[in-house]
């Protein structure tokens, strides 16, 4: 940690330190954590960057803050089939930034902390000149040579989704329009759900372990589920087939599909969904679809992987999705 | 690497990719790093961030910038004992920037890459609502078990410092005040030594492996010689003696120790050195400082651990100074 003022270091003992079980962080008392792999296993290292207002609002609470930050992060080490091991921390805070404020971001990083088993190993304060500013950089454990990457979906694999599509997406218009829902007719528990949803990624970390065992091609939906599906179909040189029907929706997104299809059609590909699309091959898709419910996590089958180069080909019961929705779809 | 705005895509691919040519960055196109950690090393892993205007100033060159984002990183690095591995970075890009800003940034990075042997592993963009700010994770190696700690002074041992002190913080008084120098009587080569020290750090890397091989304890020079020195005296439950004749001093820092006292003593403890304070048994003390010398980075005796309780005894030609004084280094 460096210190940029007198007082970072009471800010440390008081807010961070007890964030930091992990021997390796040294109780954030140097200049560095130092981690001790594991025999057997790599590390996975990502980063996120998310800025007020860009990213979240500045005026949510501290604790989601504290939560989304670290999730977008540990989205990313799910899909690559790793497990949480620990994070650095950088944040910049505003100029009225308050201790009541840091307590309760801390709270969001301890209750997340315990939720996904990773430990706080170092970081950074600083007083930003401008808003809020939050830089997580996590790193995961799988076992050696077994980090699942976008680029081994083979034609043949079923591609599943995790959870549920669109939600994340349509919270934001939710939260920018605050006639969104009436407007759109949606009732207020659908609402409620997709604020959440937007609000709150949930990481599919339980997933890791049969992402490693299962899959060919895995990455997290954070772009939208067709950009993303043409990013793993580009780095795969395959194309991906969707089944619009078969895509997982919340009741919420069921309801705009019939009763907004625009507003449905946007937010299909709009992005923040944090799930995760695994490619996988047919034999052993049954095996992966029933561990993935026993885990408490299920999956759906949402198309399939088939010669080409790297092309995705929208499918609405069968009959090609046009161009042109599609093209709608990828500029919202 | 999250994607942000359409367009990331490219700027990876144009400016980053090229700086990402160690395997384990699966050349940015994936969601993570990989790093496969090598046998009987431990990691170390530090976290800066940096802000426009706060920690530099948004009109230094790019190449600059990028610098000294990488270089105050490799410092903690070195002050550890650890050898640069790899490093994420997260860039909130300014609403003006300019593809030419951002290719002499990158040609800042590649620079320092080779001379440093470091290469960027992954990292995350943003377009920042406010002004640049950058946030770098390196990682380091070093021998299992051999990182490098505060904590771990001894009364007997010698206390030597690299480079020269308080020529960084001298340089960041010649960048707020134009008239500086002048009023300092400070000829124009010192005003250029000084500029230059603030402006691009010099991390003591090739200090590394001397610092396993010898050290009890060290840690790198960031917030000021006699406030670091407290937290290694502190972590240490040691005293520790500076005596000020010893400081190493570049010829501009010597000459205003006699023409202009007050400021000399501003910029003793004024801190952006990103030197490192090494604490060494005296029996391997001569060993230790005739082979930095042969590596080509040469220490200074500033002191010596003694027994006490923590605290920082400033010594000049044998007369402790006194408090006043060293209160007024603390807080400039």
């Amino acid at each position: 940690m460096a210190a940029d003022r007198p007082g970072e270091f009471e800010l440390i003992k008081r807010f961070f330190a007890p964030l930091a079980k992990d021997p390796g962080s040294l109780g954030l008392t140097d200049d560095a954590a130092v981690l001790k792999p594991r025999p057997d296993f790599d590390l996975v290292l990502t980063k996120d960057v998310l800025a007020a207002n860009v990213h979240f609002f500045a005026e949510d609470a501290p604790e989601a803050i504290a939560a989304k930050s670290l999730r977008v992060n540990l989205s990313d080490l799910a899909a690559k089939g790793a497990t949480p091991r620990g994070y650095l921390l950088g944040i910049a805070l505003p100029k009225g930034w308050t201790a009541d404020w840091l307590e309760r971001f801390c709270k969001g990083l301890a209750a997340d902390q315990a939720a996904y088993d990773i430990q706080l190993l170092g970081g950074d304060t600083i007083r930003s000149s401008n808003g809020l500013q939050i830089s997580i950089t996590a790193i995961g454990e799988v076992p050696s040579g077994h980090a699942v990457r976008r680029c081994g979906a083979k034609a043949g694999d079923i591609l599943f989704a995790t959870g549920t599509i669109g939600d994340a997406a349509a919270g934001l218009k939710a939260r920018l329009d605050r006639g969104f829902a009436s407007t759109a007719g949606l009732a207020a528990s659908g609402e409620a759900h997709i604020l959440d949803r937007y609000l709150l990624p949930r990481p599919r970390t339980r997933l890791a372990p049969l992402i490693v065992k299962y899959a060919n091609a895995s990455m997290d939906i954070s772009d939208g589920l067709l950009s993303d599906a043409g990013h793993m179909a580009s780095a795969s040189s395959s194309t991906i087939q969707i089944n619009l029907e078969s895509v997982p929706l919340s009741p919420a997104l069921t309801y705009l599909k019939s009763a907004a299809p625009d507003v449905f059609f946007a937010c299909l590909n709009g992005g923040d969904d944090y799930e995760i699309l695994v490619s996988v091959p047919e034999a052993v898709s049954q095996a992966f679809s029933a561990a993935a419910s026993g885990l408490g996590c299920p999956v759906t089958a949402v198309g399939r992987v088939v010669d080409g180069e790297g092309a995705v080909k929208l499918l609405d019961n069968g009959v090609p999705v046009s161009a042109d929705l599609q093209n709608g779809f990828r500029h919202f």
